[in-house]
């Protein structure tokens, strides 16, 4: 591990550019300032070593790839333009130059793709690696910021991308390690190195008909809820009593998460259902908008309605178990 | 600990408003929406868990406290005005809810009285306990922020706080545990509950002939060369040649530091020279300026002088000693 900080503020002056658009003053000082001219999105997340991520299988670039990509997800999340990032680390002993260099490469090489430069952060000694990313965001073209709590019953649900390839990969991984990838390497990809969805966030928040807006982190079964706004502080006051009907046939599986799952003998449906981490995209679409949707991302799957009766329904029975939450003991 | 991340949100709740002036969108969603029209101010700071504190002398009051106040002293270094907070959370196995709810609480109360309202965060089991504090802020009433690395030679260096005190403590606590609180109250209580300076900064960003300033978190020794911008990214271009002259007598000391470190026989002035974490703040001022800047602040105490001779010298000595660092081996 660098023997200073500023070993450490040299690695990083390396791997990210000292100056960026959007930022009128970067690293170097108390704070730094972002230019921002009207609303700011902004979002932290966590990525901890135990909960998030084992170094048995990440890679130190699959470690600075995915703690950026998940914070990411989250400005996807709003159809949000990215402006910049921060990266507060919490190194343990036994990270050495050469890891901490590679981890700070994956991330550098994909806040370059995604336009989100590196504005400041901390560091600190400690007894885990932990890397907290806050990212910065602004809305697009079309002026909006896509929220959650704002579906009304008759909504259609699309999801744009993957559900239940992620988990495929993780259980992969967690079982045999890193040979997982070579067998499951699109599944093994999903947990490693998810690719937020940024430019499908853009395209929707300017696409007429779409109305809420979340990304999918823990399974559809524990974020449906969240984008119907059910108990949450912004949303207490509208439709307690929103529900909703999904129709998940086997053909919206990725084939390896697919042969994964039946290899297990766990039911597909129940895994697209259940599955997290893929950090697809779930909208709510007023029905007059969904053709247009459905055309305009050709990753966009026509899942469900939002209905008016409370409870979540998969294929017309009552879905009780609930997805995976990096804190809870479920 | 709470059994779920809804419960840790309802306990969330139940401490911080939903709602605050300058927050459009706060939590619950995928990012909060901060409104922002103009230049915005952002800082993270970590405080990890035997790093920067321990629990067998900081209450969980204390810990809530100063993780926010350390992180807001960032903002009055700007001389800006508050805007809000967020909190990534670390919890690991051992915390219970009373502890986490006072700790909340802690956090809570400061977050009131600074005007730093809870607009989002993440939360994860881990090993340790850490918070890891992102504030916001924006210009204040004079419309200007005050930078590092902007000062001259024969630039004045005015310090707005106390040097040396929050050591003292941080030793006494570190020796007698949370007893030492009895016989060194000023002292233990500038370790545990540091007051952010945001009035001071605010007041001098509008002062004329104020041309840097920065909080004093690592002691004056570390913290000076990054006052005058060496080594930073942002001020590679200037005066890479600044040096200072500081004037450091016994009489600036607080008088628990001073017989603190009388009666461990170390020199109080180097105690005031390395002493870290007390929060001042650190200000380079034209010397038009000083008299007004020296009238407006009833704590500020003219110490020394930028100079063209690189190096630190203090009373007429060159000092070599450094600081101390969160995360150096030295």
């Amino acid at each position: 591990m660098p023997t200073s900080e500023q070993d450490f503020l040299a690695a990083i002056d390396r791997h990210f550019p000292a100056q960026a658009e959007g930022v009128l003053l970067g690293r170097g000082d108390d704070c730094a300032i972002l230019d921002a001219l009207g609303p700011l999105c902004v979002s932290t997340d966590l990525f901890v070593e135990g909960a998030h991520f084992r170094r048995a299988y990440f890679s130190p670039t699959d470690i600075g790839h995915k703690a950026l990509a998940a914070a990411a997800s989250d400005l996807a999340a709003m159809g949000a333009a990215p402006v910049a990032c921060a990266l507060s680390l919490v190194l343990p002993d036994d990270v050495d130059d050469a890891f901490l260099d590679t981890m700070l490469a994956g991330m550098a090489a994909l806040s370059t793709r995604l336009g989100l430069p590196l504005a400041g952060g901390d560091l600190s000694r400690g007894p885990a690696l932990i890397l907290d990313l806050v990212v910065f965001g602004r809305p697009g073209p079309a002026g909006r910021l896509l929220r959650r709590g704002t579906v009304r019953p008759g909504d259609e649900l699309v999801m744009i991308g993957e559900a239940g390839l992620a988990r495929a990969g993780l259980c992969a991984l967690e079982r045999d390690g890193r040979a997982a990838c070579e067998r499951w390497p699109a599944a093994t990809n999903a947990h490693l190195r998810p690719e937020p969805r940024l430019d499908d966030g853009l395209l929707l928040a300017g696409l007429p008909g779409v109305r809420a807006l979340m990304d999918v982190s823990d399974g559809l079964a524990r974020d449906i809820p969240r984008l119907l706004g059910l108990g949450t502080a912004n949303a207490k006051h509208i439709h307690m009593n929103l529900g909703a009907d999904l129709r998940i046939h086997e053909g919206l599986l990725h084939p390896e998460a697919l042969a994964f799952f039946a290899e297990r003998g766990e039911p597909a449906v129940e895994a697209y259902v259940l599955g997290g981490e893929d950090y697809a995209l779930l909208a709510g679409v007023d029905p007059s908008g969904l053709s247009r949707v459905l055309a305009a991302l050709p990753a966009a799957r026509h899942i469900g309605t939002v209905t008016a009766l409370p409870g979540l329904r998969v294929n017309g029975a009552a879905f009780i178990k609930v997805g995976f939450d990096h804190f809870g003991k479920d």
